[in-house]
């Protein structure tokens, strides 16, 4: 494996000095780009997801066309309840679909914890060809889902704005609630290993609806499987955890093993320092801020630059970025942390 | 007007002692109710709204069925780009739709503020009819969209996850976008001085949005309007402001004039009473765990208590209960708070 030229990234999650923070961008690899359109167009998104060659292309497009610090692995959080046995269906513009919902003891009898990273050996087998294209450019990050955000979609059946009928489950059923997070964080925790030894140099933990549960209620769907994943993996590479809109949660968060942790764009800077002394935060631009124009983006980005500090931070955006953001914008977020503080 | 017999809310509101806590629901009056349904089979949603014998039935229903310590007039926060001259569309099932969305000066130039008040003049004389029919037994809250949420729909054109249309408009034409909030603004203190002169007891701003914003953007499109609004009214009769989603703004909201501040169940207590010195807080039940059952309920609405206490305190959902709350649930909650300590 080359040496890495660009180790920014690490550096930043391990707390060393750095001359300006790293930079990359939640779903950098996808919609916005053209040339991944070129793609979507002809490969459907599992055949995408599982040809590693495909994966490896989408995965370096944004490296070579807007130059961030680190590539993020490109693949799905859904590949989880693949795994266990659950059927995934992903129709183009209208989100994820489980059309078999779990709800009873049996539902959750039936998942295949063992074997599940074995089965998901195609994204290790990406991972490994993306080391070796990116030839030490900049480091790779691996990632997966937490347990409590894989839970809404195995029970939901699909997405939602507030997600009632998953958490009606942990609410009415908290021991099979508990079986079932159980279950998919042993297998999280397998599958992310596999990751790391296939060639990923820090992994991401995606809550992405961590924010709609109240804080006695983070503590005990949520909090507990992050915990665990990171133990098991912080020892192997450094660790982020994003449990988006769990602002309450910070402190907590910030007493775990992890080495990092995101933060979206309603958190205020000097809060998640107070909050989270030792870590090195991730974020928080807001993604419709790059639906403006390249002056007002890099003017936005140097005030948050200002407010984080240049060490122990990851300048990122609070969320996926658009579909709909021109490609010159993007690349102005990344200059901008690039150029700081010019 | 009768004497009030039931005024704890308005006790809550303005800092009295008080036994226990007042509570009520938001979107009490609704699809929850089997009452409702019938009257929604029958009438359509404008039909309902705009009918002060409709509006005043199911805003008393749940008065009668649940029995909560006050009264919200049944009514729809889009009213106010109606009376500005924006078509609204209300398909059952399938949330707003303002096909003539705004992005132009020369749209905002066609709003009409100048008697947009007298076109709600409906609402008014439902709040009256309402007064009438309530004798005295509990106070009746009248409300509007904040400007922000209510742009948020007039430029956006429907509902969205996360309003990023909407937000591009801000960022991209502040100068219009202020002159839309202020038009906004306008019509809704006159709106809202004429439900009061109608006989609403109380007035509640929904910022359902304003959670999308990032803090300083929160500053420049959100509390300014909330500001002028609470300014305008507070003389009038107490004002309530709730801005969902923005934890970060509670201690500037306790610096402007209004008598409470609504609050979602992510925010803690204890860090909702240090943020808001002097202010009545109101909130913050999550709307799914009315999904579980009444002795859950109970147990968790005698946790909430405790964490807030009974003084300057409205016990309610953290927002709008959802369609499939079963009815004993809903009464389950509102007991729950008359019989605390129990």
């Amino acid at each position: 494996m080359s040496e890495l030229k660009n180790d920014l990234f690490l550096k930043a999650l391990r707390g060393e000095q750095v001359q300006r923070p790293p930079v990359w961008m939640m779903r950098q690899a996808g919609r916005y780009l053209p040339e991944y359109l070129k793609l979507k167009a002809k490969y459907d998104f599992f055949t995408r997801c599982e040809t590693p060659e495909l994966a490896c292309e989408i995965t370096l497009q944004p490296i070579d066309i807007i130059g961030p610090d680190a590539a993020i692995i490109f693949s799905d959080i859904l590949v989880i309840p693949q795994a266990l046995g659950v059927k995934v269906l992903m129709e183009e513009g209208r989100g994820p679909l489980l059309p078999d919902t779990i709800s009873t003891q049996a539902d959750i009898d039936k998942l295949q914890v063992e074997g599940a990273a074995e089965r998901l050996d195609y994204v290790c087998k990406a991972i490994s060809l993306c080391k070796q294209e990116l030839n030490g450019r900049v480091p790779l990050i691996g990632f997966a889902g937490a347990p409590f955000t894989i839970l809404c979609y195995m029970v939901e059946g699909k997405g939602s704005k507030t997600f009632d009928k998953a958490k009606q489950f942990c609410f009415t059923e908290p021991a099979l609630a508990a079986q079932l997070l159980q279950k998919i964080t042993t297998a999280t925790i397998e599958y992310l290993k596999a990751q790391v030894k296939a060639g990923a140099d820090c992994v991401q933990i995606f809550d992405s609806w961590s924010g709609m549960l109240a804080p006695a209620d983070f503590d005990a769907y949520s909090l507990p499987y992050l915990k665990q994943i990171s133990d098991a993996l912080i020892s192997m590479c450094p660790v982020i955890l994003f449990p988006k809109g769990s602002w309450y949660a910070l402190q907590q968060l910030s007493e775990t093993s992890c080495s990092g942790i995101g933060i979206d764009w309603t958190v205020p800077a000097i809060y998640a320092r107070e909050q989270t002394p030792g870590k090195t935060l991730q974020g928080n631009f807001d993604p419709a801020k790059l639906l403006t124009d390249p002056q007002t983006i890099t003017k936005e980005v140097n005030k948050m630059i200002d407010a984080f500090g240049v060490h122990r931070y990851i300048a990122n955006l609070g969320h996926g970025i658009l579909p709909n953001v021109p490609v010159d914008n993007a690349k102005a977020f990344v200059d901008a942390v690039k150029n700081y503080p010019n």
